[in-house]
């Protein structure tokens, strides 16, 4: 491979070939040339120079347009590996990932992220470590992406005053995860998630959709023109602090009385189920409750599952507040697709079913025209694809990449 | 002036050029060159094809660097005229603004909306001959621009299914305004509030923001990466629909109940005045009542100005309710920035305190760190000096201007 001398080696416009064709898939140099404004003599050039790198490869047969069969170009997603994590409250996911997203080995388990940082990433560099085991990549790792429960400063990878995370405000990532010698990138878990969707899920050629993610929280991850829309402060998409209008008062953590996730996350639906199987509205739920010890929201969804009537209950009440702030959100920003996920959204065709029809009732009929409200596709894997997605798209950005090059990266560093 | 024979006339970089000293003001020729990446000898060929069309001259001078001092490139707003109106439910406002959108005549008068747009495009076209007759602009008209109260297909500047415009619905108004021979360009009058405050008010420079009317109706518009959100049939920004937690039951025109706008638009604001006055909870609203046989927001805001008890108590609960919705827009959009306008918004300080408290209250403490919550400094104004600057950025848009130039515009026809 070819090893650049300084930043003046790289050859004008490769950064934009080399993103052409890792994200809309192989084409033909005829293509690529009318896709990005370039002769077809100046893209054999910079696909030349961009050979050496190991990441744009040719094969296969495009259309033929009469004469000699054209040769499609290919973006090589195992010239380089990625290792991820998507941090939830109560779970760590880890993954190695292609440069395309794709995951070649994945590993999970319980955790507490208010164990804070020390605790939980020494777990998740085992995990990347049994990872790299499992999946042994022929190649070096070029990035690291994370996908944490909390606001998130995008620029230098620190999480922001986040309410669930005690002892990680401002923490160094980037920092811990020096060792490495990669880049690292953080981002709130519900804008990883939503990126998972519009790379490889239901969001897929979207321009603007909304990820809702309900588990012991509930956030929401935001796509506008195609990409995140983080804001001001990099909180965009805390929606489970909206007001909701109840029948009843519940105060939630925040301080504040009915919150959407104080009446509809997945700690209050382990909450109201454990007050059922008290009152004796439930014996299904008391029976669990007797062997358990306490519930969570997944039983609650096994109750519903088994036509347990108070469970369901409980179940569709979610889904009529969720449909409540999620048909504030479509009244507001008017997208063409709001994409349920989280541990919650697993809890069968009730709570999907009741978001919806909340949503078709309390939104403007126009707004809902053509809208979908649809359960994500990747499900519990949305995070760890949208962090390795995170981690290519900047490790490709056309600001990025070039001095990455530069600096001695591992695809350099092989020359 | 100089007559393009065809599209392939135009220098390229034309456009660009023009775009970037319309949006930043006057410039040497070395800092236009750094900005858009071009050499000075090529700047200086292009400045001279520009020159031809009037719309770019050289004035002033710039800071000099030790030599003779650099002369500065400045737009010439003057160059054409615009046409532009602001229909609202009741009102309607129209101007001549010049090509930087600064308002040259003003025109408004009361108007009902939903007498359809033959009434009352008609009353627009009397209302552009008066502004003209006024403003005597030396020049020719380049285009119009219009904001209507709902939701627009920009594209083909049809209005949208919009609920208080009965007989709008995809109205032509390309169509009704093609004896004029310019481009016409409509859009929600709360879009183009929002653009005014982007480009001439309290929004400029600012990337992500909301602007909330306050009207008859409520309605906002987004601003996302310095440009209007729309949404995917066109009707981002419908907050007056947004279900609120109060304390009655409130039935709104849309068959829902508890819908923002029924519980504080203006129309709210008027029918609960009146219910104060006939009930006698207000002495002052009741002695209006029976001077005007009907009251509206701007009597109940006047009732809160001089102090009457009942008036200042609905305004502040209105303000409350709004603050609920746009609490929940904070919390999920995180905008730097909410500028409160229309008609309601002058009805004194305690809307805007209220909205204020509730916003700061309800929505988490990182979203509002920096979070400004401010009237719009345009005010009534906001509406025409947007669409004067929507149909500049449209005229002027990199994938118009040559289409335009090109079929013969008003500035090739005075070649």
């Amino acid at each position: 491979m070819t090893r650049l001398a300084s930043l003046n080696d790289i050859p004008p416009g490769l950064v934009e070939i080399l993103d052409y064709i890792r994200r809309h898939g192989p084409c033909t140099r005829a293509a690529l040339g009318e896709a990005i404004g370039l002769s077809r003599a100046v893209i054999t050039q910079r696909l030349a120079a961009l050979g050496g790198y190991g990441l744009i490869a040719e094969d296969g047969v495009g259309p033929s347009t009469g004469g000699r069969a054209p040769r499609r170009l290919r973006f090589c997603a195992d010239a380089g590996y990625l290792l991820v994590a998507d941090l939830g409250a109560t779970s760590i996911d880890v993954a190695v990932a292609d440069l395309a997203g794709e995951i070649l080995a994945h590993r999970a388990e319980p955790a507490d992220i208010a164990a804070g940082p020390d605790v939980v990433l020494t777990r998740v560099e085992a995990l990347f470590e049994e990872a790299l085991l499992q999946a042994e990549p022929p190649g070096a790792v070029w990035g690291i992406g994370i996908g944490v429960p909390g606001p998130v400063e995008f620029d230098t990878a620190r999480p922001n005053s986040p309410p669930i995370m005690p002892g990680w405000d401002d923490y160094q990532m980037r920092g811990r995860f020096a060792p490495y010698g990669v880049p690292v990138w953080i981002d709130n878990d519900v804008n990883v998630m939503a990126l998972g969707e519009l790379t490889a899920g239901i969001g897929r050629g979207r321009e603007n959709f909304v990820f809702v993610k309900i588990g012991t929280g509930i956030g929401a991850g935001i796509i506008v023109r195609g990409q995140i829309h983080r804001g001001a402060q990099g909180c965009a998409g805390d929606i489970g602090h909206i007001q909701i209008a109840a029948d009843r008062e519940v105060i939630c953590r925040c301080g504040n009385v009915n919150c959407l996730e104080a009446l509809a996350g997945g700690a209050a639906l382990a909450r109201d189920g454990e007050a059922a199987a008290l009152e004796g509205r439930s014996p299904f739920l008391r029976t669990l409750l007797a062997e358990k010890g306490s519930l969570d929201a997944a039983d609650v969804a096994r109750g519903a599952a088994h036509g347990d009537a108070a469970s369901l209950e409980l179940i569709a009440n979610a889904g009529r507040l969720v449909g409540q702030a999620v048909a504030a959100i479509v009244n507001f920003f008017n997208p063409s697709l709001i994409v349920i996920g989280g541990g919650v959204a697993g809890a069968g065709d009730t709570l999907l079913a009741t978001i919806r029809q909340t949503v078709y009732h309390r939104s403007l009929p126009l707004s809902t025209r053509d809208l979908g409200v649809h359960r994500s596709v990747l499900g519990d894997r949305a995070g760890v694809v949208g962090a390795a997605t995170m981690v290519a798209n900047e490790l490709f950005a056309p600001e990025f990449l070039p001095r990455w090059l530069d600096a001695g990266s591992p695809v350099a560093a092989e020359g």
